[in-house]
């Protein structure tokens, strides 16, 4: 099981961050994320993901991954 | 037809602002909300609502009127 956090630009409070959540949960091989708006961190569970698809499901969300 | 401009505390993004349309949205006699985040407006227009209507439904979408 893998864990990989990034750090993400642009959620201002509770709803961007579920809408990350719900576009990275889509990723196949995700089983769980965990978005702050606080802190700017997205964090990933799973397994067989890459940062590729999740980067692409962030910005698909509307927000930019920094590092 | 009235127009009336409430103050509301807490939005932050564009999430927010659709969240208190689709509140004020479904208040009797409502025929039309533009919320904006930048200068924390509500514009409602319509017929036959009240502000104590408008802020209920402000409150229910989790935000605050502050004038």
């Amino acid at each position: 099981m893998a864990v990989k956090n990034y750090q993400v630009e642009g959620m201002t409070c509770g709803h961007c961050e579920l809408s990350v959540q719900e576009e990275v949960g889509e990723v196949a091989g995700v089983s769980g994320v965990e978005a702050s708006h606080e802190t700017g961190t997205v964090t990933v569970t799973g397994e067989g993901f890459t940062d590729e698809q999740v980067t692409a499901a962030i910005e698909e969300a509307g927000y930019r991954v920094v590092e």
